[in-house]
């Protein structure tokens, strides 16, 4: 039975209040696209048994596979499990090798298994069970009157491996070898509209012209811009072919603005880029108070090249932490280029680092003035062979404001170590 | 006819990727919540005329209001505005009104008007425009056989004003009155199941003894666990009564574990703590990498009680910019009790600060041992009155660890305050 349309059922009280989302679904829709299956519907659906009955009821009668999300819990309000066994008209029986996966957790954990739990071993009759080594209610996989009926744990650190440990494989063998194949150039220091102006003419260039198709889409955050390529079919070295070349000739066009063509965050390329020439860095930060630290050593294995870095918020610690002169201070003020090149060169000499880089603005709400306006950054990167220091101008609240500067400090660096 | 259920039905084919979320829909239950209405579903749907004449009519069927998000733009894939005119027998009709409002906004823009704006203009017969200043796309109120339908446009700078200008006054009109309080207890420290077991007495206390029932929802977050009450009903002076008896008995019963009855966040009430003591502070981070500064600065005004701090990845940091001991960072380790401690007290003294507060540890996903397992983090707090260590063992991986760092550091920089 081929499999060519999906439905994803989060089910949750909560997911229809203002506080909580459904979140999987995106990590899920990205899955099915890759099984080449296409995502129809997704139904959000709290705790009540009739709805929760109607709605698989409905979504079984519209597509080919149903993903539940949630409600696999052990407590009252957990119901997924039964209102599927009732739609397909499936006897929940307990399930004894479930029953001692849960027994164990506890057993390890050292605390008496609750009553309730023994829910968690229902199955439906029939079902295949997925294993859950993160919690204690696996997932079932269900066959029934051509429909697959797919249960998942709710939290993302439980669904996410249990889809593609047990879920995507068995996508794989309905798929009838189908595949999409994807690649992803990421931007910085550019617009939306400057990176579209200059891929637009590549897009129509291969259009017509080739015989894989690339469907693109462009991705926009505040100073990262990314470009998604795909292409589906069953030639997988076709596809890989000409996303290869696709990615190349727009790379080409795009020139400095590309970070990178194999998924690598900026932060992460800077890491690369600092290892590569055996550099170490280290931050001096005013108005981003802490990010861009917390940005670096967000990469794992960051203590490579990462020494620290200094906040400096009040003067005082810009002067006796990075020996900034104060007088520099005084005549130009903390949001000055002087003061932020003093501040790189102050961390790198301190910190024992190769490369400096330091950020000072006004990241709002207060502290603008007419010739410095809220969102004007000031970020100097100081490296052996570059001493770069430059003025922004960032549009939006404090938590844009600080958000650009990260990125756009991340990028002088990066331009610096090139 | 009084409106107590609803569906949220959002339309556009890019919800259902992996790229695009509904966002609208948090916002609209919000305020679907305080208008008393009971928000039922919310369906995603593509852009494709059977599944959303489908989903019009099953929405229809089952709840009192259905709002739709989307699909009210000006090209062939927005079919919002056809599939509720179809799905309730309504023929479409050029609106005058609506044709010269379009019109004036590409005057105004000095662009001629393209002829596909022109179904922008199309009302279904006996609709009540919603005036959109924000774009071209009007909203509109549909009364028919028991239900009201409203259409709202996707962009949530258009839908909000819409949506609190024309929307919500309509449904207040037909509420009778009905009114929905709430208030917010924010605790830290203590686990989900810890605080559940310590609110539940008390929730049953109030249950069936009071006039006003309330309403309660737990949200936990990584070492943030927030309690919400709600209660319904004509009366706002007993409503606001009963919610603050029922706050003050759970705050009686939690204990230090509050954080803030009022919604202030963890980090802004640390700030107000300091502020009040006109104490400021200074960090040393290790395995967070700067994101305790990055929260106590994400405070707006954070600058009248942050000094600063620095960031100490490598042992030389610790040494030169702390001025920690080597000796006592080769006999205790970089992740010891007294290392957190001679950081905390470094940085205070450093930075001219009355608090000092530092983390270390094993974020991982390496440099974990037998004895000091990643999730290992040592946290001190130094002020004029108190000097406090603990170590913690977080689960989760590296994000989830420095997260919850960061939580317990500011507690207990909050409990050391207190």
């Amino acid at each position: 039975m081929p499999l060519r349309t999906a439905e994803i059922l989060a089910v949750g009280s909560e997911l229809l209040t203002r506080f909580r989302q459904d979140t999987n679904s995106l990590f899920l829709a990205g899955r099915l696209d890759e099984a080449g299956i296409d995502l129809r519907w997704k139904t959000i659906v709290g705790d009540r048994r009739p709805d929760l009955v109607a709605a698989v009821q409905h979504a079984r009668s519209r597509v080919d596979l149903v993903v539940t999300t949630g409600g696999l819990g052990p407590t009252a309000d957990d119901l997924t499990r039964e209102a599927v066994a009732e739609v397909l008209a499936l006897p929940l029986e307990e399930d004894s090798a479930v029953m001692s996966a849960i027994r164990a957790r506890f057993e390890a954990r050292r605390i008496p298994m609750p009553d309730l739990n023994r829910r968690q071993a229902l199955v439906p009759r029939g079902a295949t069970v997925l294993p859950n080594p993160r919690g204690t209610a696996p997932g079932l996989w269900i066959e029934s009157g051509g429909t697959i009926v797919v249960l998942l744990p709710g939290p993302p650190r439980e669904l996410e491996p249990m889809f593609d440990d047990h879920v995507a494989p068995r996508l794989r063998a309905r798929s009838g070898g189908r595949q999409v194949r994807r690649r992803v150039i990421k931007t910085t220091g550019r617009s939306e509209s400057a990176i579209d102006e200059v891929a637009e003419p590549v897009y129509s260039e291969w259009t017509g012209s080739v015989s894989v198709p690339i469907d693109t889409t462009i991705l926009a955050a505040p100073g990262l811009i990314e470009l998604h390529l795909s292409a589906r079919g069953d030639d997988v070295a076709a596809l890989d072919q000409a996303l290869g070349d696709g990615v190349r000739r727009l790379a080409d066009a795009l020139g400095s603005a590309v970070v990178s063509i194999d998924g690598r965050s900026l932060e992460a390329v800077v890491g690369d880029a600092l290892r590569a020439r055996a550099f170490r860095i280290a931050v001096a930060e005013s108005c981003t108070g802490g990010l861009l630290l917390g940005r670096l050593t967000e990469v794992p294995g960051s203590s490579a090249w990462v020494n620290g870095g200094v906040v400096a918020y009040a003067d005082a610690v810009k002067i006796d932490q990075l020996g900034v002169d104060a007088q520099l201070l005084s005549a130009h003020g903390a949001v000055s280029e002087p003061a932020a090149q003093a501040m790189a060169h102050g961390v790198r000499a301190r910190l024992h680092a190769q490369v400096g880089v330091a950020i000072t603005g006004i990241a709002g709400p207060d502290g603008g003035t007419a010739l410095k306006p809220v969102g004007t950054v000031v970020v100097a990167a100081v490296t052996p062979n570059a001493d770069v220091v430059r003025t922004f101008l960032f549009p939006g609240d404090r938590r844009m404001v600080r958000l650009q500067s990260v990125n756009a400090a991340l990028n002088m660096v990066r331009t610096a170590l090139a």
